[in-house]
């Protein structure tokens, strides 16, 4: 594989599986491509609720908007430029605000073969 | 492990191994935390460069200023908002330019056992 760059707008969004809520995923580098880890953007509608069981190591680097995620270890709220980690076996729910939210992500392994 | 936030004011800065440059990285999440991910922050100086065999996965996500990153393919050049996949195996030059850059990072596997 290549050194590659990837912008928001390069970006094909589908809506998150198994979520009724306007949250978007829209991977980059994935499975298909032969890297261990897959990468990508997400874009989440104003005042949006994802629950999830997380299946992988997931860090997002928030972009755009706030978001707050709710676990057994309490609420985290990041903003632009910071990063969460939602380390793998934790129950999230993940929550958007009057802005909505972009974000940048990696996980490890796959999360689509999880 | 939880879920949890960084913010680059959290980072604790130090020189790129074996790098001349005013180049800077902090890991937030790495092989002493359990997770299979290193997670940081870098930081960059205007006007440098970096060469360096990429010995993992490595994915940057630029927050501040813009990075140049040459390799076999070309030359790619990503600014605020945007993602460069550094997929292992190749080798790189990284420069940052007039105003200096930020990023997040996340490495698979550990980067510093690599």
């Amino acid at each position: 594989m290549q050194v590659r760059k990837f912008a928001v707008a390069d970006a094909t969004f589908e809506r998150a599986p198994d979520q009724d809520g306007e949250v978007f995923v829209g991977n980059m580098v994935d499975q298909r491509h032969g890297a261990p880890i897959t990468v990508g953007f997400g874009r989440y509608a104003p005042n949006q609720r994802l629950d999830a069981m997380i299946e992988v190591d997931d860090v997002m680097v928030i972009l755009e908007g706030n978001l707050s995620v709710d676990s057994d270890a309490g609420t985290v709220t990041a903003g632009p430029g910071e990063i969460v980690h939602l380390a793998k076996g934790n129950q999230v729910t993940i929550r958007s605000h009057e802005q909505g939210a972009v974000t940048a992500y990696v996980t490890y392994p796959h999360w689509q073969e999880a």
